[in-house]
């Protein structure tokens, strides 16, 4: 089986730790042992464990894969161009699985949100659907989530048969129809007729994406699909496919599965109550606090709220407030402080601009092992280097040297520069001119062999 | 008429806004019409503006030194060396008058706490008591504020005679004893007998300063006192003096004074329910946001609180429970993040420390107009300096050069240095070493005169 995680969003919902670069998935709040994982690597180490597949890709945007690349260790990414909505985004990664891995259209394909946050044993589910998808003439298998509550947030997978789903085997059920976000009254109804919540989890044999997409005149050619992805219609999976087949069994989970995309859900699953410097009195009660600042976050006689601090701002919300964080967090059009690079990550510590024209941004930058910056330059800015800790080498317009902690480097403009760490690298990062422009880099190379080909 | 502000306390109640350099007396919270202006600051306005004395005195200790000369012009300061409560400082202030000023033994005295919250109307009172206490044979005249509620937080004042006060012509009253903090109903019974609450405002001729200080033993000339100051008891004037003295009238006053040494009552004064970069959304009630940073602040769904955040650290408190803060910012040992300082200020923006040792401190820097700071040398650690903005000239090891935005200097340990501004002078300052000690630093000289004569 191969399976395709799909990796999206820009996760603005969990401001000011999520941002257009770190995403919901990617915030390292879940505890396991002793150490906090992300959403993409909780998930990648449950399909680790489950040892249903050794196939696994991560369907994703450019923007997201250096921090997919920090995250998992040799992540095979298939990389939408640009953001196109589920269909689109699983389109391409069937093509790129049939025209570049030459994977059997015979095989079947699992695709699962990167973000849901459930239990061991909805991975060996997985193994099930693959099965029912072999032993049966059905186009498509869904995961069927056994609703514990009437919600009026999610789609509904509707038996054809109301008895089907009660049985107590657990066997698969033939899907009827779909309602989405129905409400309370009728969502109950659904539940006691045997409906499960769709939780965006689809399995197919790869002949049968691909010959939908044949006969929607989509090529099935990576290189054609990648050149034209602008041309696909932005629309859901659901909308363009499933409502439109009719031979689809759903496979019941009677595990949790949650949305954790507020901080009310997600807050819920992390067991520290407090993560980072802080102090919260004793009379508060049902507070979560997230300070990923280096100074300390105190909260006294406050109930029912959650506290977040971050290098991109800092968020007090009552729990139910907390969804409406999303259109708040788009008045601060702020580029992010904090950035994991495919090298390493770096900080703002601070901006300033001037009178004169003139504007100062100072960084922390950190480079992990053996890892380097491309090799740039810029038109308008100077930069000085301060290396704090560790060593490396630099390479300035031809000429490489060894660097180390206490050295200081001035990089004017158009001089081009890269950086490579040893064991690692920390320096503050001076950029100064008449103009910092985000995109005021010309990239030469991104290798350090190609870099060393510059001497 | 001789005025002495007294400046104290460390404001840890008012954390993080407050810190061990800048009292709650410091922050600019305080609108005056489209300025911020501190309490300090406004109490001068005032004073200046009621025309009652030309001078005046701030007595405090060497902590506040800079940051009073940062927010008066030309203070004239009476700098005790250690703090050691009221009457040690009122005693310094009326030695240093008398011995150093040659103030004549017949001339008034009054001595009011740099904090008052009052009207100016206030201000008029403190010539009332110069001439009350001119006019009769009283030995101290104390401010009396006219109660608004039987508060148990205040020391009353209670009159001779309980019919006195009540006249409508705010005639002094003749004091007959103090009572502190009484319970609701005594203070109640106290203010139905014309009692007033001491806002701690003294009036007193030198002489009978000096001829009390003689009394005890105590020298009157002041470099003996300020020498011996270590020996003087921490008492306060009001036990020491006050509760010993026979002879006193009060002065009424029939307007608003308010202590604002907490964040409930503070932000009761402060027009704008935010500063700073925020969105308060607008479901929330009754909340106050101060915001120092250059990240913004969002707050959703909370009512009745004060979310405050500065370099040193974030509060989100209850109203009710920001009396609390004071033991809450005890855990918070960490030096201050921003000092306001004779030539300027500086921020910390990093602080890092790693595993061989080595430390890295990054500090962005102002030199305010015509300003340097010290010609010093530090043991330790290696200053980097890269210049932001403005211009200037820089000593180091005797040798003068000019720097502008733009140029960078490393200054290795045991190397000389000072810096003056032209306009202004702004820099990033990266500390680096095998211990970095706030201590670790040799002062030369102070004044930029001496500083050249080292050329």
């Amino acid at each position: 089986m191969q399976l395709v995680l799909l990796s999206g969003g820009s996760g603005k919902r969990l401001w000011p730790l999520s941002n257009d670069s770190r995403s919901k998935q990617f915030l390292k709040v879940l505890k396991h042992g002793d150490k906090y994982e992300s959403m993409v690597q909780r998930v990648s180490r449950q399909i680790a464990e489950s040892k249903i597949s050794k196939h696994i890709y991560i369907a994703t945007s450019k923007e997201q894969v250096e921090v997919l690349q920090n995250q998992i260790e040799n992540p095979n990414l298939i990389i939408e161009p640009q953001r196109r909505d589920t269909f689109p985004a699983i389109a391409l990664a069937g093509v790129y699985l049939f025209s570049k891995r030459y994977v059997s259209p015979d095989e079947v394909v699992c695709v699962l949100p990167v973000d849901s946050y459930v239990e061991d044993e909805f991975f060996k589910k997985l193994g099930d659907m693959e099965r029912h998808l072999k032993n049966s003439d059905a186009d498509i298998a869904l995961m069927g989530v056994k609703p514990t509550q009437p919600s009026e947030k999610f789609g509904y997978i509707v038996p054809q048969s109301s008895n089907e789903s009660a049985a107590p085997d657990q066997k698969p059920v033939k899907v009827g129809s779909f309602v989405e976000k129905p409400d309370h009254d009728l969502a109950q109804k659904l539940i006691d007729n045997g409906a499960l919540w769709n939780c965006g989890v689809f399995a197919f044999k790869l002949e049968y994406l691909i010959n939908s997409l044949i006969e929607r005149g989509i090529s099935v050619s990576h290189d054609d699909l990648f050149q034209n992805y602008q041309n696909l219609r932005k629309i859901s999976f659901d909308y363009e496919i499933l409502e439109k087949t009719n031979n689809i069994i759903a496979v019941p989970y009677d595990g949790a599965w949650k949305d954790l995309g507020t901080w009310n859900s997600l807050t819920e699953e992390i067991d520290d109550p407090v993560i980072g410097k802080a102090i919260v009195g004793p009379e508060c009660s049902n507070v979560h606090l997230i300070n990923e600042l280096d100074i300390p976050v105190a909260v006294l006689g406050i109930h029912d709220a959650v506290v977040v601090a971050s290098s991109d701002g800092i968020l007090v919300s009552d729990k139910n407030s907390s969804q409406n964080i999303k259109e708040i967090s788009n008045h601060f059009d702020a580029r992010p402080m904090y950035e994991e690079r495919r090298w390493g990550w770096h900080r703002i510590l601070d901006y300033s601009s001037y009178d004169d024209g003139r504007n100062v941004l100072t960084k922390r930058v950190r480079i992990n092992s053996n890892k380097n910056i491309s090799y740039h330059y810029h038109e308008l800015r100077t930069e000085v280097w301060t290396i704090l800790s560790g060593s490396g080498h630099v390479l300035m317009d031809g000429e490489i040297k060894s660097v180390k902690a206490g050295d200081v480097l001035s990089i004017p403009p158009r001089t081009k520069h890269s950086i490579k760490a040893n064991d690692y690298l920390e320096f503050i990062e001076v950029q100064s001119g008449y103009g910092i422009l985000y995109d005021d880099i010309i990239r030469l190379c991104l290798h350090w062999e190609e870099v060393v080909a510059h001497t």
